[in-house]
């Protein structure tokens, strides 16, 4: 593939200072790049060492000219060659088309464009919208309904009655819809508790490879707009994740935990059941969170302080063995000054 | 779906106090609950708002009767409850059939009523038993046997030789029987132990969506009877897991653990090799076990100490930045106080 | 399968003392092992029990000779029982052949002795070495190189482009080439850095199941020869790991982290973005690396600490909350006898 700089600054709609006719067959990193490629500039710190860079072309902020440097401005540079990247590069795709070898279950309503790829499974009463792919492997239970432009990566399970939103994409593995952790005593047996809720993940939201999201008991766990969850995130029962939030990988959050929008939850950290958690609060990686956050809070620790605090513990565990030594030899210290003086006193 | 309460009432063995021909749909949570649903009151708080409930009917704890309401009595309302949603609730399910779209290996024993999905492999020398459903994606290596009643959820991987016993329930994405990580030194060179066990699950267990449970290097890794586990759970080889333990979300458990009956380990806990964990042991969640812990203990922390100890801990570590300081000033004040005094007597 | 211990010696390449015609049937662990069977003595503790041991011949360390116990000697007892084993026992394996329910794209090229099971999809374009096995259920995307000997376990994803070398083992469930975590902002939307890079694993690289390994962002994510992951590791964009070391449970490598030669990332670890980890790193298990560390170092700790300290402050955690006690103590005592000194001076 391969496209002029006029035509890519078109793309973007950015500024072109150099050559239009110049040809580009690629994307690549600014440190990477030949003459053949694209990159872009981060900051002003790749604007400094500008010359090293050997791409044909470089997208740099809005405004930005360098002399002998075929470029292409853009409020975020960013995301320009985002643009430019998807441009190149296609994502991993099938053909439009229910494959053959697909299984699928009565009563399918589809929208057009469709791509069910060998050995996917539609169980019965399943509703897809638009130009949804489903890829091999995956699974995709009773009365499930998803939305359009969603992407399902191979080896996925949807269980029955989930609701996937639109421009969805779920990654490679992952299980929506498991059955949440929850027993009950009965005549001195233990009794699994029917799981009949659902898994509702509204529009545009990710969730990434390998990640769990358990049904509700009743009612659903709800991920709301904009979500996104990175990989083998393991999200309970009854959960809510509010618009836009980020959970980064590892992380598990136990049922019934609310958590508000645009809130960041680091990798590996861990939410115990029923807590509250704000709107913009930050949960620093390797949080332990055992009581609800307030919004626009940040914590972290096990368990969560807030953040400053967690901060000044992190500086001072180390301190602690030497710490130690110094109370006992203060202790001593004072004992025997104590001591003295009594003795000085008796004389 | 529909009964009465005066069904409903028989099916749970319950006092009915109310209108035995009214009709009821669903069940739904307490606070969800409309005038065609019936829920459950789990306790005291809940008997208190009952007024604020909507259902068509309630569950109580045996021998309350609220003047008003249709009630049922049971004396463990949660369990009554989750048979009423076993009424009204299908779990995820197939046709009573071995699917055209399997792949079945040679010399499969099969029981009555087997349900086996699309895509799923049963490799060679598969024996299943009664009513085993085995759903679309699940792979079933040689030689492997699965008990009566036995669900195995979609995409499972179960490897060659491993036992699953009657009643249990293997969540989706889950691999039993993949390779202990396991190396040794051999003229210089890094070679694989050769992993020739198996993994044995008891009765009436239940595996989570997204767990691995390594196989043995010789004999087995074992499972026992009534042992629940959580999503994302690691099992690693020769680990022994005792009657009806409990095992949350994101734990990791390292080759040739034992554990006793009856414990609970917490969620993102991890516990080192070769150590024993007793019966009745209460392990808090993102605990990290280093040594063996006794019958009847509870333990917390990083590394793990006595639960009491891990809770004192934990209120003592946000204290530790004022505390050094509060050091650094008093050896201050000593030494100024030391000084003085000797100054005087010098004088 | 039977042999005798003849033929046992000459295949470990060992002298053996005791009956040569003695037929063995099986290997077993050291407790478990019956007359039939052959196992192995790891070190002097066992030699000191071997006449608890009912195996009909042991391999022992060389040179060692014990009265009236077949044994085979060995330089490294381990790794010839590692040779023994494989003679007894098969691996999961397949017919070599193209199963033709397995669903094959466009292009594959393909080496000799190849077998692909049932419902595994190879996409387009694909080219697989001699010998490689893909079992059911793997999907291998668009343009996947695999080398030869691989493995591909039941239920693997490997997205387009990747790279897997020779001999390379990838457990089932794993998933290699999902797309890294990573959105920017564009004109106020979050949007989705395209990654358009690839996984590149190299030979003799054994990945655990259920494990993620995310695509870079451009160029690629690098496993190196002789890495070993354990299962459920996540691994971010843009990481390369360096040959030969290992990556235990559930640890998760950031995105853009650089990891030498011979190291080991102990299980439940975190690594942050961007950090370098040296050569012959030892990272103890729970470890939350957040800056980078020297070749030849070890740490342990939430955050990393040098591993001798971080053992003092493990032995120290506990005395927190006494010695905070005895600081009040203390600070009320000092205060008291400073005060009475200022009376006594007073007077």
């Amino acid at each position: 593939m391969e496209a002029t700089l006029m035509d890519l600054a078109a793309m973007v709609g950015g500024n072109l200072n150099g050559d239009p006719e110049k040809l580009i067959f690629n994307t690549a990193s600014f440190e990477m790049a030949t003459e053949d490629d694209i990159t872009y500039a981060a900051g002003a710190s790749y604007l400094k060492k500008i010359n090293e860079c050997s791409a044909g072309a470089v997208i740099v902020p809005l405004g930005t000219v360098i002399d002998g440097v075929n470029t292409i401005d853009a409020a975020s540079p960013e995301g320009a060659f985002a643009k430019v990247k998807m441009f190149f590069h296609k994502p991993e795709s099938m053909a439009r088309e229910i494959n053959e070898s697909a299984y699928i279950g009565l009563n399918l309503i589809f929208g057009s464009e469709v791509a069910i790829g060998p050995f996917a499974v539609i169980a019965d009463n399943v509703t897809i919208g638009d130009r949804v792919s489903i890829f091999p492997g995956a699974y995709i239970g009773d009365n499930v309904v998803i939305g359009d432009d969603a992407v399902i990566y191979p080896n996925v399970t949807i269980g029955q009655n989930c609701i996937i939103g639109k421009r969805v994409s779920i990654h490679a593995g992952t299980v929506i819809g498991s059955d949440g952790f929850g027993y009950t005593q009965d005549e001195g047996k233990t009794i699994k508790i029917p799981h009949t809720g659902i898994v509702h993940i509204e529009d545009d939201v990710e969730i990434g490879a390998l990640n769990t999201v358990d049904r509700a008991v009743h009612d659903k766990t709800l991920i709301k707009q904009g979500v996104k969850t990175d990989n083998m995130v393991h999200i309970a029962h009854n959960v809510i994740v509010g618009e836009r939030t980020l959970i980064m990988a590892h992380a598990g959050i136990s049922g019934s935990v609310e958590i508000g929008t645009d809130s960041i939850i680091g990798g590996q950290s861990g939410v115990v059941d029923h807590v509250k958690i704000g709107d913009m609060v930050y949960i620093a990686p390797r949080t332990a969170v055992v009581k609800s956050v307030e919004t626009g809070e940040s914590v972290g620790g096990t368990p969560a302080l807030p953040y400053k605090l967690a901060l000044k513990v992190i500086a001072a565990i180390p301190k602690l063995p030497g710490a130690l030594k110094r109370l006992a030899s203060l202790e001593k210290k004072v004992e025997a000054f104590i001591n003295s003086q009594t003795q000085d006193k008796e004389k």
